[in-house]
């Protein structure tokens, strides 16, 4: 094993795993995993709830109906390529429903879910070769060659997911008899001999593998995946792949890693090669690596980075814009962007410990991987505008949607990398709400929630978090167990926290200390007594937000968020359905107040006239715009909606910034 | 012949063809064609000679070099599919190139080039099956079937361009001996043959041919030419195409043609698709779609159009945005859409009459057609961006360029449908520039040029226009010829050109009339004398323009104009070259005030300063844009560039739209 952290349930004993999916030899912040934080409900306990109970059996249904999993079966009967069906990734949403189950059954022991977890890893280990090959779509008579289209065969990118879902399962289960694991490390050493240093010099046009073949090392120890993936994370940036018609930026081939200064390209792309890298540059003590990835973090953050989190402004190639390019009519934001963000931003905060990675990873959590799913788990957005200008059709509850960017939620895609993602994301979420390090714990994101853990010199530590969080702002952290000597208990404070307090009550409810809390982190070192309380108020108001005047698309424009949530308008909430695009505030910025009463947000909007359409650019002073106009002086207070939840009421227009008039 | 109009050479005899791009049986404005307008100079003319000279040489160097022509021999010789090169869709190339040729001998009787063309109609020819097929990509045995993938195979919009360079042949060289029209009318007759009433009832993918044909019926008189076209149209938008990622919008297959509101889809395709309808609703008389395109004409200009004329805000799918949907650093604006538009408008103003389609020409000709070919004529933009936010890299002049959007010319485009279309506009430019009605002439365009043309009466007109333009405002018009009795002259006064006026002086330079011009049509009605002279004073000095409010990518900015001309901000001409995004005006919109000298236009600019990069959305009155704030408050005067020059001196980064600080 590759950790040297004790677990809670077995301090005696050797280490043994910790179910997280990122778990680094060495890390300024020690994850904790599965059997050591529990979300116990809330925000994310319902939609985690929702996944177990709905998602991964649609995900599953999707995979059989659609014949992407009975490839597999093909392939084991040797009838391939006839009836294969799916795109040439299909293979990875097993994988990435496999990983989604391996974890769900970690948090839940659910014994159905267990069976078919082992059906469909059977079904799995039958199609592989017996020199370790498994991919459906290439490799056999009437199929391209092995390795012959590293641009675009995503075979080494399938291959990682199914070394994250062997991962997760050897780290929730450790030792089953499935034979996953087996499968990983056959498919695995396979590729370290085809890649390795006398091997192909080339790598896959997917990053993924990079990050899966690290951790698949952490969990078996074994050095040579770590050291292949530090080869495929060195080999990019040298014009080694085909130029294509987005350029090489699209598979991050045009500057070596360790040499770019912010993402660029396929969004998804390069925040999974980050992570890789982040590991890599982690497992190695590459401090230089580290810090590039440390500064491409904080620039596309700064400057290619949605209020939502979300990234990626272009969708011809699902990439990243240039710097300030954020048009949120044309946002991509890919979901699987967002979870592969914070797949980037996890592993810098392990690493470093800064609270602006956990920021980003909150933001994006509340405001991407949230709004991908219905509330019934069973429809998706694959694509997260910021501004629909039309309404948008209902998707075919049975079909499967030709297009990312639908503006209503579908069940299903031909490109379907969504909702699987979503799956494992929510299933392994708990494992995302704090860390250890020596002198103590820190919480990251907030939510009900149960921590049982051991410190590095075998302190016992059992905290219960209780909070509405985000629809309060309180969060109360209660200690069960007196501490011999005092720890650390550090709490994240938002970035858009500003007049935070943090509180600590002793056993008997008497304030010890009341303190303001600055953004960042806010800690309370003590000797912990069983009943102390440390309780967090976050001021959850609803804030008007101005955009940096560099990004071109927001300008003169503002957004309210509340709390970690960012806000829409939704035409279904304005007076008679009118389109958003004729909504306009008709305050100053500084001057606009959003009440907050009905549990819900509410601005006062105007709307705009319709007219007949001019030449719409004029001379200063002359007529251009003349539309413009808003027809009632103070407009009408009309409720926001949470941009998690919009889109569920129907066909409907929305936007994220409201244009100030 | 289908026009009733007599050209001036032969008034006594049978009427000869308009040696235009589209002649009308019937339509409010008569075209006049290359035999009577001769556009003599000026910005145009040498855009004209550089087109000659140069660009089409070019263009077959790279139909040879590329192998898109020898398919053509391959196609002769029976070796195909082997060895065919280029896209599907590579055919209409040569035929654009054809297209070019024929106005190009039209209105110069090079030996030279006749030569050329009469060898690559017998190239084209030979390459034709017995029953009139003419397709290097479908058809044999190894390749799709004939019309097996109307989606994307482009067979017929290929045979669409056929039929135009046929047309320009026919129009300019009246039975020529070369068989191009010939090859045209036996692909014609199949057509008829396969998509005829009781045919396959379906249609291309990418309309062309509707247009192509309507013409071709024009000039050859065959009926059933002009039914498939309006065959073509009708069966539009009752989704007989396939289902695809962007949509059936994509190929306008969604609604049908007469019940659109808007162009939508594909920008070049929505555009090809307008104007054949128009062509088929002026021949049948059909009122009702007249009336519908001129209703989705007004609201394309009005709410789907970029300053530049530019069309087309996605690059995914070269498709229309929304309503307002316009950002300016993803305008893709193609070359080929900017073309397609002066098309649609075109065929308007010949039936309607309104001088705002000529406003659109003009304004499209010289920011879109314009901007695409280097000084040279060797080099192109394929897509027309409003804001280059990184440097460019220079193209390999001997490359072939995989990228549409690059932003720096490229000598030839792995799809290359732009060159050879800036070419065959360039070369029948003349026939765009004035049009004859009953009693009089209309000036469209300003121009050097002479226009010799007879009246429906009889009566002999000869005019020559002296212009600057667009470098000075002043057109003169002189009148070389007395008139029996009064007719009337013309003049399209721009959209801009708030206070103009028009003179009129008799042959001894005595002012006759001095008036004021509003925007629109002015018109002098005269019994006119030779030496009379109209001039017309058009106020080009620069203008600051602003944007409609609800075109949300550019609030809060101002565009400078000159004339016709869109001028730009480009970084090498800031102080230390600058990027533009660091740019920002100092002044009220209302308080800009550029100034002329030096041949250039010049504007007060600050420089923002540079930080680094921190969360870029804020509570209002927060730290967010901390950079906004503007180094030297007054800035300094800056030269600005035409759009259609920017690019010229290397790699730099250009905006439009000017942020006020």
């Amino acid at each position: 094993m590759s950790t040297t952290f004790p677990v809670l349930s077995s301090p005696a004993l050797a280490p043994a795993p910790v179910a997280a999916p990122v778990v680094p030899p060495q890390s300024r912040l020690r994850p904790l995993g599965l059997g050591e934080v529990r979300i116990t409900g809330g925000f994310w306990g319902e939609r985690q709830r929702v996944n177990a109970a709905h998602t991964l059996d649609h995900v599953l249904g999707r995979l059989e109906s659609e014949g992407w999993l009975p490839n597999f079966d093909l392939a084991a009967e040797g009838a391939l390529p006839r009836g294969r069906r799916g795109r040439e990734f299909a293979d990875s949403e097993i994988y990435k429903y496999l990983e989604a189950a391996a974890w769900e059954i970690g948090r839940s022991s659910d014994p159905s879910l267990e069976a078919t977890f082992r059906s469909v890893v059977a079904r799995v280990g039958a199609a592989q070769e017996p020199d370790g090959y498994l991919n459906t779509e290439f490799g056999r008579p009437g199929q391209g060659e092995r390795w012959s289209d590293l641009e675009w065969g995503h075979e080494l990118y399938c291959l990682g997911h199914l070394f994250q879902a062997a991962v997760a399962r050897e780290r929730t289960r450790p030792g089953a008899d499935d034979g996953l694991l087996e499968i990983a490390r056959r498919a695995a050493d396979l590729v370290c001999e085809v890649f390795g240093p006398s091997g192909i010099p080339a790598f896959c046009g997917h990053p993924e593998i990079e990050t899966a073949l690290a951790e698949l090392g952490r969990v078996t120890g074994e050095a040579r995946y770590r050291e292949q993936a530090e080869l495929f994370v060195a080999r990019r940036g040298h014009e080694t792949l085909r130029d294509i018609e987005w350029g090489r930026t699209y598979f991050q081939d045009d500057v070596p890693v360790r040499d770019a200064e912010a993402l660029a390209g396929h969004a998804v792309r390069a925040n999974y090669l980050a992570a890789g890298a982040v590991d890599v540059a982690v497992d190695a003590g590459d401090d230089e690596l580290l810090g590039s990835l440390r500064r491409q973090w904080a620039r596309t953050r700064g400057r290619r980075t949605y209020i939502t989190g979300g990234q990626g402004s272009h969708h011809q190639d699902e990439a990243f814009g240039d710097d300030f390019e954020l048009p949120p009519d044309r946002a991509y934001s890919e979901t699987c962007a967002g979870i592969a963000s914070i797949m980037f931003s996890w592993r810098l905060l392990l690493a470093e410990g800064d609270a602006a990675y956990a920021d980003l990873i909150e933001r994006t959590l509340y405001n991407v991987v949230a709004t991908s799913p219905a509330a019934d788990g069973r429809s998706f957005f694959y694509a997260n505008t910021l501004h629909q200008r039309v309404p948008g059709i209902p998707a075919d509850p049975e079909g499967t949607s030709p297009r990312a960017s639908s503006s209503l939620r579908a069940p299903w895609f031909e490109v379907s990398c969504c909702p699987p993602n979503v799956a494992r994301t929510l299933a392994s979420l708990d494992a995302y709400v704090a860390t250890a390090d020596a002198d103590g714990i820190q919480l990251h994101q907030y939510a009900p929630a149960e921590i049982r853990t051991t410190l590095e010199d075998g302190r016992e530590i059992s905290l219960d978090v209780q909070t509405a969080y985000p629809a309060a702002g309180t969060v109360r952290v209660a200690v069960n167990e007196d501490a011999a000597s005092p720890w650390t208990l550090s709490l994240r404070i938002p970035e858009w926290a500003a007049g935070a307090r943090l509180r600590v009550l002793d056993g008997a409810g008497a304030p010890v200390s009341d303190e303001a809390a600055e953004p960042g982190t806010a800690s309370v070192r003590r000797a912990f007594r069983a009943g102390d309380v440390v309780e967090l108020d976050l001021p959850i108001a609803p804030r008007v937000v101005v955009p940096d005047g560099r990004i071109d698309a927001v300008r003169g424009c503002v957004a309210i968020e509340r709390g970690p949530e960012v806000l829409a308008l939704e035409s279904v909430d304005l007076p008679g359905g009118a389109d958003v695009g004729r909504a306009a505030l008709t305050a100053d910025a500084t001057e606009l107040t959003p009440e907050e009463h009905d549990g819900r947000v509410w601005l006062r909007v105007g709307v705009r006239g319709e007219d007949a359409p001019g030449w719409p650019y004029g001379s200063t002073g002359a007529a251009a715009g003349t539309a413009a106009g808003v027809e009632a002086e103070a407009g009408a207070l009309v409720p926001l909606v949470a941009y998690h939840d919009w889109g569920n009421r129907g066909p409907s227009t929305m936007r994220v910034w409201l244009p100030l008039s």
